[in-house]
């Protein structure tokens, strides 16, 4: 039981009698987490936060990812997503039996199927040049598994601002528009400007002597003068489109 | 014409013939922003994003605010938020005849009133300790102001967990949660943790020592390990009000 | 002898017998600085630089700023520019006898008068908000001070970039353009990718929190993705004037 | 149409008779940029600019360097820069047939040749070190493929100052400078002093320690007290030889 | 003689008569370190306090770490802790007939054997996330090298916050608990709200973009708003290990 | 109930029939902190941490300070600590009719009286220098409310090491030590190396310039290279107090 | 006993029978340091280093500093420096009856005479600018305390280098050079170039913006390219003075 | 000619009538330095400074540096010391048949021999640890070719204060310290203390996590409140050993 929707579907069966409260209650009875050892498996975030329970990479063997994904497969979980995930440890997880594709440039892993999108709008991301797709593609699969619409506007950079003014169209009508660059990271302000929905900004990395890592950008957005704007850490495109995805699907 | 609901107002009335297509045109021929020379007030800002234009106090002159509040006052503006207002400010603003309130704690001033709220769900406010305060109520007033309703949480830092523990229906129950720390600023990870809805944290500048100025706080936030969290600037207490009401007006 | 059209003159008169070697050698002898044991001004920077000695006014005292003005004066300098002077030096100045005006906001006063403008295009000045005026003031009165005719755009900050593409006319038919902000400093690169001259960046420690005290927009200059862009010290108007005003009478 | 010259031939071949309105207009109905997806080619930058397209290969892959560069080539852009090109990025281009250079020492890469300078002076390049040399080599490239004359002056640095008062003509003479150097970047302030044309400032990261990557190099450049000095970004070769240009071609 | 114990045992025998006080001075003659050159062991740090040297094996050849603990063993000290061991070295000093063990994990090495627990209670070791395992086992066979029972609870990061309160009784009845986490490093204040015992906090730089290698933990442990929480180095597991078993061994 | 003596007198008396299982119900049933909006006092902490709550006073109004000391007072904590209190603060409480103690120096408030010293050992106190006084001042005061003894060491910096190693017998017989230094920091260094106990190191902001408002010491004593040494924030006098008497009550 | 000198001197006067050996050994057994509770006075540093002890004003009281100063005085120290001397710690000496200068611009106070020099050659010390004078002169007073020559060359930033080569002669013959400068710090490695002595570089915090309280000065300086320089704290003119002192009594 | 004494020789020789005036003018007629392109060498260093050109390693190519050190060499230089150099760069000059030593640890290359020491003392060198060792050689290696006689005191870290209070003689009778640490570099405060001579501060990359870098030891030893402390670069061995041979050829 991993899932809010699985949970509901319990409680009505209950409710029209078809599964009887013992039962329910057995099924229930499960503990809200998995011990590994060297993880903890959230199990119940699904029921908790309507969001299944994702697998960060980065800083685990592919031996623990490996195990980590079938526990959450076997508990019921439908689609697993994978970040920052090495080539190394695709591998092992292709050789699983599991279903599971993998994009080497976002190194996004999914274990299972992307669901049809169920959001209510579509989310827009933006990026200011061509160096920021591997973390725009982050937060685009992530979306995407968590069932949004995604549009994708790269290259959009401020230093040649007709480039943006001319999806002005696609900006005003965006549920929520994630805007990811680095270097200067003006991209957050100027889109937080024309957008009347929520802009999530994501500093990236990309650039090199002052941008400190990212450090330029990521100041920049947090001091963004526009409204509406607010910001990740450092290259963190899944948690932007985790965020948006929260947001596309409230009702 | 500084509202989004002026807007729809006057192109129903023009299709119900109530209004001619001249008479509209000349409302909507009104330049999008009046030149005051110092500043460039946006009167289109509400029709564009759906949020009328904000003064932000710091560093303009007692005058200078005067001036805008009444600009855009004139302009059809029916509530004027002015965020980080001196004491100073506001008596002059206080002697100008426009109906005016002040919260010296806050430094939050409105021209006007706070309208109904017409938001769809509850935005929680929960700050870390009592320094906290004048922040969470700068979010709390902004909020007000265009509309939400806002339930505090004050002082339930995650040193003494089960003061936050005992409010998870409430954390539960919100539509966007704000939350607000300075020091560690572990509050909006343990929020995250727990809510199921969009969570934007702000770090504020309250503690000594390595917190400096708030860093620590920032920080802490932007790698929360939750998900579903954002980060604004250091004290901005209004950003996040203004980004909360969006989200909690979203159909 | 403080000025290079003084020293233009001396040659071509005795180079047309008007002036005898020995008088030029006379006055060419002058040593190049006076030793005020607390200061050295520099009397041939007029002829080395084109441009005449200014005044740092802070960390001197009101009566080092008035030797060193008298100096200046007495050595035939025509107009001598102070910077970050305080209302107390200029009240010092201002009984002296010489011509002297004060401009409190930018901190700025001059000895003698600002000249006919004899640059070869304008100076555009835009600044992101109303709070960045005053450095904004300290550049325009550096650069007519030296001759330039400057052109004012004030709180075309980014946020609502209509404000500033309202201004394109302006922007593309500039000689030099200072792009003055704080905050997230964007203004500087959307004005780069729009103007076809040089770009003087001028970050500004209007902010609060992550700005760090104008660190936030420094950066976000120094890493604009716009070429043309170059950038002075935080809150440095005098810099961006003089450099605007050399580039402006290049021939 | 990816040039100024270019524009101004047709505008006067259409005044001429020569060429009909209607197909000067099918010219210039041509959009302003090309998208490849992952880029948007900026086509009209030449005529918006005066300075056409360069490509900044960091972060991007061959095979996308590759496929811009022929896209510019495709609409008629003569020359085309690529900056901080790799080796691997450098060999695809060699075989795709274009007309191709590529220096490894500082990974600039042009496709097309190097026009005649059309400059109005000279633009001296100066480094500290030895171990500038490849940002200089950045700066210079970039300035002659824009057509430019340029001075090399490398090994300057102010720890032996009689190597640099020994060009002192040709730091008079020159109509832009660019100071490069990594350490303590002494040598803009020096040379700021001794020149009466804008210097551009160039911090490198060459040094060590408390060097931490050319920040040291960076704040003494942005402190110096010599006027007329402004910088660019740590490393950034580019935009000092492209900003020098543009200095160096104002009539 | 490197060890408190044997110093009790010899004084005693002296007291009692079995050893002659010349015998007894003649042992304790001994210098209290050897000077390898390269290096000066410190042989009576066990005697002074309590606890025996060490070996740090970050930059040390394997051939230094193999004389320091050759040369510590010769001296009677029964188990050499060796931390950030290369996998080099271990291979080196399990060829030297020493007994010998090596996690490659957290790159331990241990000359002898564990000795049995001698402290008074339970050490309790916990992470944020599975990440930070290395650190915690640097940390844990630390402890247990110097006598202490571990108990480790593993990957229960604020985030999940049910996690961690289903561990309510260990954390309640450790004598010393350590608390490692990267990322925002809540765990440390959380843990020292819910503890009565000390909390030794270890950040770790486990992270990426404003974790700035650590930095992000570090501030937000040294902030904690909870008593009885202190810091050591960031990655610094030996460092919390050394001082929870001092603390354990407490009387 | 605010103190586990309490409670454990409470449960003896009911085992031993004196108070009945309903009385004991009611006095526990009492909720665990009382909401007065502002503040959250943690009643129950004395009871689930052994030490009892405390007012940190830096950002709370005096009547907020007042409100929370009488609550405490009220529900029976014998006495208050109140840490970085203001001189105004103090008048107030002074007034309040209840027991109060005030010292400028170090800024700490005791509501009550100072209880008998019933720690195992005892706590030595060291600084560096005489500026660090104030801080230490704040941990002897907090260690002595919660009943420990104190032995101060001031002015025993290492620049003058025989200062310090003239005390190496207090040192060795410490049961805890708090080493206080600012600038850099290096007397936790040597005491650790001293020691056989915990040293528990407090950063100052004394110094200047390099200092950077403690970040020296702070660094300084985070990289200590001696063992046993852990570090709270810089100025955090109470920090350490609290921790020293948590250690120094170990049984 | 205060002096190596005096040591010296009761040495001769027992070797030649003048004083006994009891009535030395008497005077001998005076103890090293004297502990006044808030400091210990460091009585043997004379003896120890041949320079006495100092009192750093800032951060002690008026009454500290006054007993301090007596009690060097009455053991016989001849001329005390005190520096970062606030105005009304001097009143206070001033009135002791103690012979006391004091100099409000450096806020040195000395008590007792400045002794003949007896340096072997002079301490040359130079300014960038006139701002950088307050730290000049501590340096100054503490060299001329401790018996130097002093030789003032201010005002001579390398933006008008000449000023500087004007000096080379003072600068080639110096026995010692304190380069002080704030902003870019250039001075200590065009002087260290020029310079065959050891330059001891005093950054300070004059400047503003991205001068950050003096750290572009300080890693300036810290990365001369120039040999021979070594570095002080940010605005340390005592510790300059200090140790250029110890330099030119070296025989 | 690039040595003093050479030119002191033919001055006498001069002055004797040995060598004619002209032949002398001859040889100083002699340009300052030679212009290889790529790098100017400073011929007369010697002769300015007294101390013969050094050629930094890093940055160069093989190539460029046995160009340099054939130029220096064919100019008479007797030995020539190279610093950071690789182990490419070591075998290119090894093959070219001048007499050349490299040392691997220190990664210092020397040209020529190793002179006699003349220096008027003992350069006493310390580190606090082992891994200090490689920065110390490169210390140690240039007061060697210097000139001077170097006492080597490795692993004297303050945590074993024993250690160097042990070496209390060799401090005392030291010319110049050279006292180099990483961590968190309270060396060169401790030996600050006991020395009455010049102590050159090295703070050392040496540590983990919150060192970064040689931070932590450059702050230290900037703030160390011992006087006589001067501070280079962050693992500038050569810097020190440069500076403390200038101090110990003092006359």
């Amino acid at each position: 039981m991993t899932d809010k929707k699985q949970l509901e579907a319990l409680l009505k069966s209950v409710a029209s009698g078809k599964t009887s409260v013992e039962e329910a209650a057995l099924q229930l009875r499960e503990i809200p987490y998995d011990d590994l050892g060297f993880a903890k498996t959230d199990l119940h975030r699904g029921m908790r936060q309507g969001i299944a329970e994702v697998i960060y990479g980065a800083g685990k063997t592919p031996e623990q990812i490996l195990r980590i994904a079938e526990n959450l497969h076997t508990h019921g979980q439908k689609s697993v997503l994978i970040t920052r995930m090495s080539r190394e440890s695709a591998d092992l997880i292709g050789e699983s039996g599991m279903e599971f594709t993998y994009d080497e440039l976002s190194r996004v892993g999914i274990v299972g199927r992307i669901p049809e999108a169920d959001g209510r709008g579509t989310i827009v991301i933006a990026t200011g040049g061509t160096s920021d797709i591997p973390i725009a593609e982050e937060a685009a699969k992530t979306a995407e598994v968590f069932g949004n619409t995604v549009m994708r506007l790269y290259d959009v950079g401020v230093a040649g601002i007709h480039r943006l003014l001319n999806h002005q169209r696609e900006i005003q009508s965006a549920r929520v528009i994630i805007a990811i660059a680095g270097m200067e990271g003006a991209l957050a302000s100027v889109i937080g400007g024309l957008a009347s929905c929520p802009v999530i900004a994501v500093p990236t990395s990309v650039g090199y002597g002052a941008s400190f890592g990212g450090l330029s950008a990521l100041l920049s957005m947090l001091n963004s003068c526009a409204s509406g704007v607010s910001v990740v850490n450092i290259d963190n495109g899944f948690g932007a489109g985790y965020l948006a995805s929260m947001i596309n699907h409230m009702d």
